[in-house]
């Protein structure tokens, strides 16, 4: 999404070799034409695919989600943070290891919202180690539902992410993939040179 | 809000006399096109009055902040939360308590993304004790940015929120405003029958 890379080049900060600071426009403060845009974006790549429903993890995926939903015209469920693991039978919980905070929390979705009748999109803001993705994939194996695929709006293709995504054969598809970074210039993979991406069923 | 008062009708539990339930298409699984009536309706009521920001905080309020913000062409801000409470020189920051939890938590917004020229529409999911609400009135103050009002989608009119805030000068505007509720009924306050607001300066 040429769009979203040139924003990146231009707003956003590389604190150091794996942090990208974007919160003027993604994550704190957001523009919300480019936020309908990107979930226009995902809607479009994931058409025809029989998504019933849209699942990020709070906060900063929720704005995208609910573009992405509102294109698809389906619903979507944010799932909820916990410091505590906690088990309860009304959810699906995941743990997930954050690296940033060095802490476990649990993530968890309502029994109510989904099942094996779902055909699930996940969309997050970034992907960079997965784990919170690689959590939300387990709530929906737990659910019996099927994934039909991951967006994210930024990779950070150098970090591990996708590759353990893909090795659990979940299909990824990413808006602006970056190669590398430092605080004088950010490289991005350019979609159409990279090798071409194929579905995971 | 009509379409929004039968919604709650017919999806809200009310769980206690203070507990009301809309997790089904509010605040975990979100109905899109819902959401964004919801923001159109907050634009309308606030149209011509110079908004420059939305601002919302984490989670539950984020995809009505992007409605919000979406239809009255600005962007939206949303403070984060945090367990503890630390100063830092980058945040506006204030202590919020957490009847539910029992604790009090900090909700930040960061000093680049709040000005003096700013006038603020603040927009949540629920009015009910105003604590947050209260927060981030206190944010915008540290930041001299004005205030224009309060736009919540559901107020629990029976609590002290509206109160409180009113007696803080704050314009309230809630597009679901319960009366009264129990397992058996939901009351709202009718809004033609309401007394007159009047918006503060």
């Amino acid at each position: 999404m040429k769009a979203l890379q040139e924003r990146i080049r231009q707003q956003g900060e590389v604190l150091s070799a794996s942090v990208l600071k974007v919160d003027s426009f993604i994550n704190h403060q957001v523009d919300p034409v480019l936020a309908m845009e990107i979930g226009q974006a995902f809607a479009e790549h994931f058409q025809g695919q029989g998504i019933t429903k849209v699942l990020t993890v709070e906060a900063s995926g929720i704005h995208f989600a609910m573009a992405a939903a509102l294109a698809l015209k389906v619903p979507f469920v944010y799932a909820k943070k916990k410091k505590a693991v906690t088990q309860n039978e009304e959810v699906y919980a995941a743990p997930v290891y954050s690296f940033t905070r060095q802490e476990t929390y649990q993530i968890s979705v309502s029994k109510r919202y989904l099942d094996g009748n779902d055909r699930i999109l996940i969309v997050d803001d970034f992907l960079a180690t997965g784990a919170a993705l690689l959590g939300l994939k387990e709530i929906i194996s737990n659910a019996g539902a099927h994934l039909v695929g991951v967006g994210a709006v930024i990779e950070k293709s150098f970090q591990e992410g996708r590759r353990k995504l893909e090795e659990a054969g979940v299909y990824v598809h990413s808006l602006a993939r970056i190669q590398s970074m430092s605080p004088e210039e950010i490289v991005f993979i350019d979609e159409a040179a990279a090798p071409k991406e194929t579905a995971s069923v």
